[in-house]
C-alpha cells in the first residue's frame, strides 16, 4: 500500500499503451485493444516483433513511444513483467496495470516475482494495479482497459472489485438495469494498490458519490479504518466481504491464497471503518442505489403511504424488522389528513388513502406527511387500480422528493405497467421495488449512512504507562520453553493501570507468609507454572486462606503440582488479597491478533455467557472511549451490568477504562499474541469497581 | 370453518350468475361480468329491473335462472345480502362469493349482518366466500369472477390472500414473470370459508403443486395445525403471515379489525403446522417458485459448481448461512474431476472449472457433482466469458437435472443476454437469479419441506390425571376477589402427575408444626394469599426453618404480611419439603392463551436467562414428545442442561414429561388462561428429577 492518492492519469490518461499488443484472434492483447477502442485519448501498441498492431502504431518498448505514455497495461507472459515495469519506470509512465496472471495467487515462484513488481514500483513511485487482473474502466474518459465486459453506462459510483468474473457479470447486468459507474478496478492480487487506496481516490473525486467494494480480505485494517472514516465524511462506502462464514472462508482462501483473517475482525474492523457491509449481491447494489440518488434522511422515522392495505402492513413489518421506526404523526399532519382523506382512510402511520384513490389524493397525502418535521423519509406502496395511473403517481412521487428534499422509495407493484413509471422515478434516484422489505432496506442503509457521516471519531485516549515494566514481564518467555504466562504476569496490567489485587509471587513458605502478612486478612493461593495451564483443576488454587495456614498451603500446593506433573518448572505460589467475587459482576476481557486488523478486543460476561451462550462483541484496538462503551452495551447479558435483578449497577466508567487502556497495551506491544483477562471483575464503584483477578497471555518472542 | 372439502364447482362451476349485474359504466357488477367473458361455462346475469344485461339473459332472481347455478357472485348492496344468500339456498345454489363491502370490518351493525350471512350458509350448507372481497379465479376454467385483475396465467400455485390489493399487485407482476397459478382466492372477512378450508381444497387437488397464502390473521388456529400437517404431505404451504413486528400487528389490525394473536404464537403454530413461512414477498415467490418446480432434495448437501472464483466464494457463504451444508465429495467423485479439469481448477466444493471453462467442461463437472450419493442439490453459478453460451448451459444444466432427479438452482450472471437461457430454465422448473443468496434460498426452503414431508406427527401422549381434584381447586376462584391462585393449587400440577415437593397448608402455627414434623427436617414456609403477589418482596418466605422454628416462623410471616397490606386475605401459611435448588438448573414453565392457536407453552431457563436475556422457545399445546424435546433443545442456554461447566446433565425425560404433561393440563381446562410453574427445578436422575417448586395461574370463573 502506497500513501499517496492514486494520480488521476490512471483513469483519465491522455495516452495508453498496450504492452504486449497483438492482433491474434482470441488473444487478451487483441481484446484489450478492441475494448479501447472508444477511449477519448491516444492508444499505442507495445511489441518487438510489430510495427503496427491492429489500427495502432505499434514500438518496441515503452521507451520508445515518442510522446508521454500515462497509463501501460500489461500483458506480457509473468517472467517478462518486471523488465516491462522498469521500462515504464525509466520511460516516466506514472501508472501500470498488470493483467497478466502467474504471480501470488501462483504461490513459490509466482510469489517471489510479486514481489519483485512492488519493488520495482515503489523504487520508481509507480502506481500498479494487479497482477492477475482483468484490469480498469473509466466512463468519464471512456477508458475500457480490459480484456473482458463491454463499456460501462457512465455513472457516479466507483466500483472496486477482487474477483474479475464479478465485475463481467455485474457489468452485463448493470447495463441491462441501467446502473452506471464512474469507474471499475479488478484489484487482481493487490500486491501495490489495494481497496483502501481506491477507496481514498474516489473519495476525494467529486464526480463519484458511492464506493462500492467486492473484497475477499483487506491489505492493512488500520489503513483501512484510518481511511474509511475520513472518506466516508462525504463518500459511503458499501462492501461485500465474501468468506464470512467457515465454508466460505475456506473457499476465499483457496481462491485468493490470501490468509484468511476472522469473521469476528472484519466484522469489527468494518464496522469501525463506517463501511456499509452488504451480505448479499442485492443488498449490495440496492444500498448503493439508495446511496447514489438519493439524499440521507435526517430523522429515523419513516412515513408510509399506501392505497393498499395488506402491502402497507408488510411495509411496516419491514420497518419494524429495521433500525428505522414509524413515524408519529404531528397534530397538524392529522388534521390535515382528515380534512382530505375519506372517512374510512387510515390517517395514521401506515396511511392508507383507500383503493379508490387517485394521484391526487395520493400526492395530497404524501406531500402532508412529508411536511411532518419528524419525517425524515417516506416509502410510497401502491397497487394498481382502476382509478390510478401509475405514470402519473411516479411523477407525483418526483416532484414530492423534489419539494421536500427528503428520501422516497417506492413500491409501485405490478408488472409491464411499472416499467416506465420505474424509468420516471429512477431517473430521480429514486428506487422503485416489487417488495416492500427491499425499499425499506435501503432507506435503512441510508439511515445508517446519515448516522456513519455525523460520527464524532474521538482519538484512543492515552495513559501512562510503564512500558519498561512491561518489556521486563514478557521477556521472561525468553528463559522458558512456553511461550505463555500467567498470573505472574500480572504486572503488565498494573503498568498500563488496569486495578490489580493486591499480590506477590513467593517462592517459599517463609516468603509466602511474609506477603500474606502485608496484605493482611485471609488470602488467595495459586501455584505458578507455565506448564500447567488449568490450574484449578489440579487442586492447585486455595481460596480463604487465614494467615496462620499460608506456610502449609504452600506445601500443600507445591505438592500437589509435582504429584500431577513432575517435570513442570514451578517458578512458585502467587498469594494475592482475597476478593469477595460476589461483590460484582465477572466478565472477561480478551484479545488476539488478527493477520489483517491487528489486535482484536473481546469482551463478554463471564462463566456460562461467552462459554455457553457465545455472548460477546469484538473491536479493533486501540478503542475510543465510546467504542468501549459501546463493547459494554452490546452484550445480550448487558443488562446484568446495568444492574438486574435488583442488584447495584457495576462502576461502567471503571470498566470501560479497562478496555480502553488494555486496548492500549496490545496496541503498543505487538509481541502479545493473545491475552485474556478471567475473570475482570466488574464491581459497583462503592464496591471498589473493575478489578482483573487473572490473566493469562501468549507472547512472540520474535517481535520483543 | 366448515368441516367439509370445498365443492370443486366452486372453481370449475358450469354455470356462473352475478346477482347485482349492471351495464353502468365504472361499477363492480360490470367489471365482474366483462372479467367473466373469457369463461368455458355459461354466465347469467340476475337483476330484477333488468332483461338483459350486456350480452348475457338477466333473470329477477337466483330461483327463476332456468338451469342450475353453480356459484353465484354476489355484488347487490350490504343489506340485501342475506336476501341474497336465502335464495341461493332455496335455489339449490351450493357456492357463493360475497364481493359486497359493509360488513365485519365495518363494526357494528356491519358485524351482525355478517353473522346472518354465516347463519344462512351453515343452514343451507352453502359454501361461503367473503364478505368484502375481490373475489375468486380459475385457470383451468378460465373463470374469472373478480372485479380487479386481468386473468392469471395457468399454473399450479393455488393462492389466497387476506389482501385484495395485494391479489392485484401480484397478478400484474406473475403476467410478467411468467408465474402461473391454478386458482386465486381473495378470502376478505372470512366469514366462513377461511385460510383452513382453502388449504384443504387445494391439499386434495392434484392440479396444485403449492399452496401460498397472504394471511393476516388464522381463523382457527389449531384446525389450521391439524389440516396444515396433513396437507404437507404432499403439497407444501409457504405463508406470510404479516403484523409480525408490533408496528405491523398494529397495522394489521386496524386493517381487519381482526383480533391480533401474538407473534410467538404464529411463529409457533405455523411452525408446527409444518407452514414454510416466508417474512417478505420476494422470499413468498421465491420459495413458491422452487417448491412449484424442482424435485424434493434427498439430502442438505449442496455442491456448488462455478466458473466465476468471487460468485463461488459468495454462494459459499450463502450456503453456511443457511440450514443447508456444503457437500464433501467422495474419493471418486474427486478423481474424476481432477481427471477432468485443467489442473488450476478446484475440485473441492465449491468446484471452480475457472474462465476458461466452455459448456462441455461445466457440464461434466455438474454432472459428476450430481452423480455423488451425498450431494442433494446444485447451485450453478456462471459469470459471462468469450467461451462460454448461456444458452447451451441453460440446455445442459437442464438436462443434468433431468438425468438426476436432484434439484438444480441457477445463478446465470448478467443481463439481456440471460433472457433466453432463463426461459429455458424455467421451463424445466429451475430458477436463476443474479443472487446467490436467493438461489441457496430457494434450495434451503426445498430442503426444510423436505423435513416437514418426512415429519412423524405422533400424538400428544394421555397421561392419567385426576381432573376432578384440579376442578376443585380451581373452583376456589369463586370465593375470591381476584382470579389468581398461587402454591395454593399446587395440587393441578399434581393432579396432572407433574412432581411437587411435599407440603400443605397450615392455617395455625400449631398445624404448621404438625405439617413440618410429617415432612421432616427443616422446612420452607410462604405465606399464602391471593393479595400478594411477589411473597419474598414482603419477607413472606422463610427458608431452611429448623423444625423448633416453625410455630414461631408462622407468625412472623403472618405479621409482615399484615404490616404490608392489613387488608388482604390471608389463607394460611404453606410448609413445604426443602430442597436445595442447587442441585439442578432452574427452569420455568408457563403457558398463556392465544385468542387463535390457544394454549401456548413458554420454556426458558429460569432468573435472568428468561428475564434479562429473553432466551425463550413457544409451542402450541397439546405437544408432543418430540415437540417438548425440541423445546428443551432449542433455547440458546440449552447447554447447561446438558451438563455444560461440568456439572451432571439434567434428567431430560423427566422435564420433557412435564412439558408434556402441563401441555395436557392447560388443554384440558381452557379456565385457565395463564400459568406460571417458576422455578421448575431440572436436576440430574439421580438428584430426583424434575421438580415444580412454586406456580401462580389465573383462571377465568366463566369457563369452568
Amino acid at each position: 500500500m502506497q500513501d499517496e492518492t492514486v494520480a488521476d492519469d490512471l483513469f483519465d490518461p491522455d495516452r495508453v499503451a498496450v504492452v504486449g499488443a497483438t492482433d491474434r484472434e482470441g488473444s487478451v492483447g487483441r481484446a484489450i485493444l478492441a475494448n479501447l477502442s472508444g477511449f477519448d485519448g491516444d492508444v499505442v501498441a507495445v511489441n518487438p516483433s510489430r510495427e503496427r498492431v491492429l489500427k495502432y502504431a505499434c514500438y518496441p518498448d515503452l521507451g520508445s513511444v515518442p510522446d508521454p505514455v500515462d497509463l501501460a497495461v500489461v500483458v506480457v507472459p509473468p517472467g517478462a513483467v518486471a523488465d516491462v515495469l522498469r521500462d515504464a519506470g525509466e520511460a516516466g509512465v506514472p501508472n501500470a496495470v498488470v493483467i497478466t496472471a502467474g504471480f501470488g495467487e501462483a504461490g513459490g515462484e509466482g510469489a517471489r516475482r510479486e514481489r519483485e513488481l512492488v519493488e520495482i514500483a515503489e523504487a520508481y513511485d509507480l502506481t500498479l494495479v494487479g497482477p492477475n487482473c482483468l484490469g480498469v474502466m473509466s466512463t468519464r474518459s471512456g477508458l475500457n482497459a480490459t480484456f473482458g465486459p463491454e463499456m460501462a453506462l457512465p455513472g457516479s459510483v466507483g466500483f472496486m472489485s477482487q474477483s474479475g468474473a464479478f465485475i463481467t457479470a455485474v457489468l452485463d447486468w448493470a447495463a441491462d438495469e441501467g446502473f452506471g459507474f464512474s469507474d471499475v478496478v479488478s484489484l487482481g492480487n493487490k500486491a501495490s494498490e489495494d481497496e483502501t487506496d481506491f477507496m481514498r481516490r474516489w473519495a476525494d473525486d467529486p464526480e463519484t458519490n458511492v464506493v462500492m467494494a467486492y473484497l475477499e480480505s483487506v491489505v492493512d485494517g488500520r489503513a483501512f479504518i484510518d481511511t474509511a472514516r475520513e472518506a466516508t465524511r462525504e463518500t459511503p462506502v458499501v462492501a461485500v466481504k465474501s468468506g464470512r462464514t467457515s465454508a466460505g472462508a475456506q473457499a476465499a482462501s483457496s481462491h485468493t491464497g490470501a490468509i484468511a483473517g476472522s469473521e469476528a475482525a472484519y466484522e469489527a474492523g468494518l464496522a469501525q471503518a463506517g463501511v456499509l457491509r452488504a451480505e448479499t449481491v442485492e443488498e449490495f447494489f440496492d444500498y448503493a442505489r439508495a446511496l447514489d440518488g438519493l439524499p440521507v434522511p435526517e430523522t429515523d422515522a419513516v412515513a408510509v403511504v399506501t392505497n393498499a392495505g395488506g402491502p402497507g402492513v408488510m411495509t411496516t413489518d419491514a420497518v419494524g424488522d429495521s433500525d428505522l421506526s414509524m413515524a408519529s404523526f404531528a397534530d397538524d399532519t392529522r388534521d390535515a389528513l382528515v380534512e382530505t382523506l375519506p372517512g374510512n382512510a387510515n390517517v395514521h402511520n401506515p396511511v392508507d388513502v383507500i383503493g379508490d384513490a387517485d394521484v391526487e389524493r395520493f400526492e395530497g397525502a404524501l406531500d402532508t406527511v412529508l411536511g411532518d418535521g419528524d419525517v425524515g423519509a417516506a416509502v410510497v406502496v401502491a397497487a394498481p387500480t382502476a382509478v390510478i395511473d401509475y405514470g402519473d403517481l411516479a411523477a407525483s412521487v418526483v416532484a414530492c422528493q423534489r419539494e421536500h428534499g427528503k428520501p422516497i422509495v417506492a413500491c409501485l407493484m405490478g408488472g409491464e405497467r411499472v416499467k416506465e413509471p420505474v424509468d420516471t422515478l429512477e431517473a430521480a434516484g429514486i428506487p422503485n421495488y416489487f417488495d416492500p422489505a427491499r425499499a425499506v432496506d435501503s432507506l435503512d442503509a441510508l439511515a445508517t449512512y446519515a448516522e456513519i457521516r455525523e460520527r464524532d471519531y474521538d482519538e484512543p485516549r492515552e495513559f501512562d504507562a510503564d512500558r519498561e515494566r512491561v518489556r521486563e514481564v514478557l521477556e521472561r518467555v525468553r528463559e522458558r520453553d512456553s511461550n505463555q504466562l500467567g498470573v505472574e504476569a500480572m504486572d503488565v496490567l498494573d503498568a498500563y493501570g488496569i486495578p490489580t489485587p493486591e499480590s506477590g509471587i513467593a517462592e517459599s513458605p517463609g516468603a509466602a507468609k511474609a506477603l500474606a502478612d502485608e496484605i493482611g486478612g485471609d488470602v488467595v493461593m495459586k501455584i505458578v507454572s507455565p506448564d500447567i495451564l488449568h490450574k484449578s483443576d489440579i487442586g492447585g488454587v486455595a481460596v480463604g486462606v487465614p494467615p496462620a495456614e499460608v506456610q502449609d498451603t504452600y506445601e500443600d500446593l507445591v505438592t500437589r503440582a509435582r504429584n500431577y506433573q513432575p517435570d513442570a518448572h514451578l517458578l512458585g505460589v502467587q498469594v494475592q488479597e482475597r476478593v469477595d467475587t460476589e461483590s460484582g459482576v465477572e466478565t472477561i476481557l480478551g484479545m488476539n491478533r488478527d493477520p489483517q486488523f491487528g489486535p482484536l478486543l473481546m469482551f463478554g460476561l463471564g462463566g456460562i455467557f461467552v462459554e455457553v451462550m457465545e455472548d460477546t462483541t469484538f473491536r479493533v484496538a486501540p478503542v475510543t472511549e465510546s467504542e468501549a462503551d459501546a463493547m459494554l452495551e452490546e452484550v445480550r447479558s448487558a443488562p446484568l451490568l446495568r444492574g438486574a435483578r435488583g442488584r447495584d449497577p457495576v462502576d461502567r466508567a471503571a470498566l470501560r477504562e479497562c478496555v480502553e487502556r488494555l486496548g492500549r497495551l496490545v496496541t503498543d506491544f505487538p509481541a502479545i499474541l493473545e491475552l485474556d483477562v478471567n475473570p475482570l471483575l466488574a464491581r459497583p464503584e462503592d464496591e471498589g469497581g473493575a478489578l482483573a483477578l487473572d490473566l493469562r497471555l501468549t507472547v512472540d518472542p520474535e517481535n520483543l
